[in-house]
């Protein structure tokens, strides 16, 4: 089996679409606003596919540009604005800041990457929060796929602190027994070839082929990875595919993230209309 | 080798004792508050502990005691008390609130317990913070000990907020690669059995004997039980310590414990002094 994101994308972003239209009709205009320092042309691509999603769907977009000390100050300004439903910082925050002191900023009502302390202290104790998106998009495509967690070997590769950490966590609220494997790991093969659900994410393209993963496992690649100016997962897709189902890179976790990224600054506006 | 845990007890307590008097010299005396509803004798006997603890190394304890929604007021009261410098929920809290709300209302800085969404994000983000005590005991205790945890393969069994979850991100940040196991695992002994260290966390009364446990292997031993009016662990004592390390109950995980949050009420006295 194939994990596509496609239509689970899709889905997320038309049920997106529809509540931003009924938000509309009763005066609230859903709004994203990311807080980007510096010039990064990287930055500007994704920032470039998160406005187009946007505007799709009907969310109002716009890019505040920012230098140094003054992020906090308009991190407060975000925050404070009842036009403003959801707010990300991009990579790299100024120098002159830690991440911290911002991430401690922002308002967890806003924070529709799931980032803030707040956000992921409730992953740990299991109540709802925004959670970081890609870990919530991996846990979704396995719900959309009927992958029955309960019980199952879970070997997760990466210990990051937007995929791997949060997912452990969620994957343990949804009753799976969890293995965190990173580059320390001992005898890595062993535990991925144990895992009835592999989830890669550890940034190397194609890390992981056929000799990695268990016959008839579930793996789900996180990785996005450029080669010779190709988008590939960590995973090597037709190796796996043989003995294993695989979710596709690109149109797989990806593609559902930004999905559930448009549809987190919906619940955001929701959340901050009723404050 | 035997893990007790009275001399890194010991040692906690007297620099922490130490810390007081400085403290004391300079106009500040670390007061802690145990927030109590209903009657519950378990609370009772818990409480007094902590009150011998806080008398011995000259801090200031009270009991408060509060009913239905008032709670939210009292901790309130007490988050603005420049004369308190830490505060404890004691379970359970009142039925007319629930716990979530409690805790989001308690300030992260005198969340000696370290159970606050803010304090917990931050263990998972790797960041200093006020640490869930008992998970912070096992971590130092291992120290103590001096087990390379860089590489092992950790076993914890038991998933709870307090202890199973935040320990296996701080094992993570340690670099050892961690499976969390709970009710639901599968083949339960094979995981315990791979385990270079082992968690329990359980709950269940000599539940691990050595069958349980990888000849040479480090187990901690995070139970309390009681069985007959004593005090008992996860682990079969007798039986494990003929082929691995492991940490006395009582006297193990449980007297550092009871120390780190003794240190944590002074560190929190100099952090609100700082304000």
């Amino acid at each position: 089996m194939i994990l596509s994101g496609a239509e689970l994308s899709k889905k997320i972003k038309s049920e997106t679409a529809e509540e931003v239209q009924r938000l509309k009709a009763e005066g609230i205009t859903p709004a994203l606003r990311c807080v980007v320092s510096g010039d990064d042309r990287a930055t500007d691509v994704y920032l470039n596919s998160i406005k187009k999603n946007c505007e799709k769907l009907g969310i109002d977009f716009a890019k505040v540009t920012t230098e140094g000390k003054k992020i906090i100050e308009d991190v407060k300004s975000l925050n404070d604005d009842p036009n403003v439903s959801g707010i990300m910082i991009m990579h790299p925050v100024p120098k002159e800041v830690d991440e911290l002191t911002v991430l401690e900023t922002l308002s967890p009502l806003k924070d529709v990457e799931g980032r803030t302390p707040q956000n992921l202290g409730k992953v740990l104790l299991g109540v709802k929060s925004f959670t970081p998106c890609t870990a919530q998009a991996v846990m979704e495509l396995l719900e959309y796929y009927e992958i029955d967690l309960k019980g199952a070997n879970v070997t997760i590769v990466g210990r990051s602190t937007t995929v791997g950490k949060p997912l452990s966590l969620m994957m343990l609220s949804k009753h799976a027994t969890v293995t965190v494997c990173h580059s320390k790991t001992r005898d890595l093969k062993e535990k991925t070839r144990n895992a009835d659900v592999l989830i890669a994410a550890v940034g190397k393209a194609k890390m992981f082929d056929a000799d990695w993963v268990k016959e008839g496992a579930v793996v789900v690649d996180v990785g996005i990875n450029v080669v010779d100016g190709k988008v590939v997962g960590d995973v090597d897709f037709d190796s796996v595919s043989q003995k294993a189902s695989v979710s596709k890179v690109p149109g797989g976790v990806g593609s559902v993230t930004s999905a559930i990224l448009m549809r987190n600054v919906v619940e955001a506006a929701k959340i901050n209309a009723k404050k």
